[in-house]
């Protein structure tokens, strides 16, 4: 590479009548931006298009200027609607010939495989003159190789199961070559608005910085990305990087990419410490979310989804009174789910969580998003908030399952005078 | 429109760091794309691009000229890296002015919310000069439209929360139009393979055919799309899905787009019956999916996760002997879970699961994905299945949580002779 420091660019372009017609979610070019990166190379544009040679030529033409790679996924299949390799050829200006190594690659595969070889796999042999095959271990369908406009493309197949291995052996041989530039961190924060991030990091995320920092929000947890793109700035991504965790203060919680609820099994392991969960508004997505983790069960137990409020008294033991004078969702309900889920489960620590999550059952006093949760842990110790969360039934779940985490990771690090976004201060 | 049988053309630009780098799976092009054609509108291109608006304003000149309807996501938020309104000024070759109507929306919302407005969220009341601001009623980005080589933009927040309903009350109104044009259903099945379907389907899915049927697969729930673009091709549709219907046979559960949890949660409101869940390897995930539909609790009374074999015993009355002779998964097992479930909910209906979701745990006898659900009803009657999922962790618990909903469709339709997909002949 003639300048050490300048990061090699890639484009990637997904090819499929129900990619773009959203029938199928693209997770390919996620995953190669992803493994691109990881080999020190930035993409710079995906493109999708639908199966028409038209198109993709076009799109292959267009993108062989943007930058000196491109990586397409699909198209290689033996149907009539797999158009990538005839796309290919005409954007190189040549015809397709049959490649006497793909036809014995093929051959192999079925006899391999004891199945028939239908006569349409014969066109998945066929190349551009000037272009190479690459062997598919995984199916039937060959990938190709070529370089248009100083640009080069590879032509992967579709199923991430036939991609993968191909783009790892093909791929990482070109990229080798540029893979120590990068330096990548990701910190994780939970209870902090993202304008408030912001605020707090307005130099650091200015977008001429040598070192870039940006933020992403999903229901109460904003991750910031660090990125810095040549070995000499290594230093300053050192100090960003610590000026960044400094910032944040006590709403960090992984400087990683580790989800909050493997973060919260984590410090239950740490500490020797077991969970038990009461849900009603959730409904089990508390217990949901931790035991989506591998390992849970090294700290939970289980738990309820005392939906009903006769399930709220003859299962966890809540008094018929409380829910008379308090209602169902009070701080006096979920103090007494927790206390009761917890001497049942025998843990250390217990979560409830009680609120109306909507659409229906909002009152003025309490209108829809109003969620009281409780943490009980030891023999005594209790802590009840309120929370007004904004946003629809699926959002209301979702952050107070988070907001739940939130305050058991507060109290298990002794945080104290950090109150978690949408918190509210009702009177209990 | 000149051409009443012409389909409307439309384009998606996702916008993103995170998304050009690999760090987060673009949902919001699929989504827009599906509901699109729904509109009677197909997508013909998806681009992505990193927060740089000269790449953002190049990606909106460029797509303006494709189809005459453009849809964005993200780069509208109020950090330094959002620089969606920057670049359609500069695509537009205007300034951007602030608006006055955003601004009463953003007071109002920090009102409500009771939050301090950081000064970062100023920027999200500017407009440029010949836009107009489209209201966000989830959050504080509000949206963009404009026109520009007469083309119609629209620029959305990316969080799908915002985005969704944002796009719900904007782009109805545009593509209602057009949507008379365009004919579509959607068949749901549930417990059949893409594969079978596929070859029972196999003529209706050639793709020279005026009605065009299509299906796309998720973890056991096939969703089968019919649609055609002319209203001369009306009564070849009608036809087309009546002989879809009839293939499906008991496997189709809905002639709309609803999902499982909610078509049962109507039959159980239609049989005036209640149901309670019993959860070892789902974890809270077959509650969850209950629960996340509103009036769930018309018939959900709530349920148990009882992750250890303690909680098995002492929560549900599963008898110590049944977990030490025949293991926790086991017909038995599911069983007791769902029998005891059922009688201390006091509900008509109880579904009981417990596996192996893996990545640890599994054994020669019982590897990985082998999970046994129970479903008991009335006084006496009791169906228990053994089921082997593929797949990771993550895709065992959710197939776990759809073979149940199906077992108790089938029961409750005394549907007989139907196997479910990942349905195992293991001995009790």
């Amino acid at each position: 590479m003639d300048n050490p420091d300048r990061l090699l660019q890639a484009t990637v372009l997904a090819i499929g009548d129900e990619l773009i017609l959203g029938q199928r979610l693209d997770t390919n070019s996620q995953w190669i931006s992803e493994q691109l990166l990881l080999l020190g190379v930035r993409v710079v544009e995906h493109m999708t298009v639908a199966d028409d040679a038209r198109q993709i030529a076009g799109a292959l033409a267009h993108l062989s200027q943007v930058a000196p790679l491109l990586v397409t996924t699909g198209g290689l299949g033996p149907t009539l609607d797999d158009l990538t390799r005839q796309a290919l050829a005409s954007a190189l200006g040549e015809s397709l010939v049959e490649d006497t190594q793909a036809m014995e690659w093929l051959d192999a595969w079925f006899e391999t495989s004891k199945l028939p070889m239908p006569e349409s796999n014969r066109v998945q042999t066929l190349r551009p003159a000037s272009a190479r095959v690459l062997p598919n271990t995984h199916g039937t369908a060959p990938g190709l190789a070529a370089t248009l406009n100083q640009c080069e493309i590879f032509c992967l197949p579709g199923p991430p199961s036939e991609m993968r291995p191909m783009f790892e052996r093909e791929l990482h041989k070109i990229c080798k070559a540029y893979s120590s530039q990068v330096r990548v961190a990701t910190l994780k924060t939970v209870g902090l608005a993202e304008a408030r991030i912001a605020t707090k990091l307005a130099g650091l995320m200015r977008r001429e910085n040598r070192v870039l920092v940006g933020t992403t929000a999903s229901d109460g947890i904003i991750s910031i990305r660090i990125r810095c793109e040549k070995r000499s700035d290594e230093s300053l991504f050192e100090e960003t990087f610590d000026q960044v965790r400094q910032k944040l203060g006590t709403y960090l919680y992984a400087e990683s990419d580790a989800s909050l609820p493997e973060h919260i099994l984590g410090l239950l392991r740490e500490h020797h410490a077991t969970i038990t969960t009461a849900e009603s508004c959730t409904g089990g997505m508390l217990s949901a979310s931790l035991t989506d983790c591998p390992g849970a069960s090294d700290s939970y137990a289980g738990g309820w989804v005392t939906y009903t409020n006769s399930m709220k008294m003859s299962q966890l033991g809540v008094p018929e009174r409380v829910i008379e004078e308090h209602g169902a969702v009070s701080a006096q309900c979920v103090e007494h789910m927790a206390r009761g889920a917890q001497a049942r489960a025998g843990t250390s620590h217990a979560l409830a969580v009680s609120g109306i999550a909507g659409p229906d059952g909002g009152t003025a006093d309490k209108p829809v998003g109003t969620v009281w949760i409780a943490h009980a842990w030891e023999s005594d110790r209790m802590d009840a908030r309120c929370f007004r969360f904004t946003g629809d039934r699926a959002q209301v779940r979702t952050r107070a399952t988070t907001a739940a985490l939130a305050m058991l990771r507060q109290n298990m690090l002794g945080i104290k005078d950090a109150p978690l976004l949408w918190q509210f201060n009702a009177s209990p």
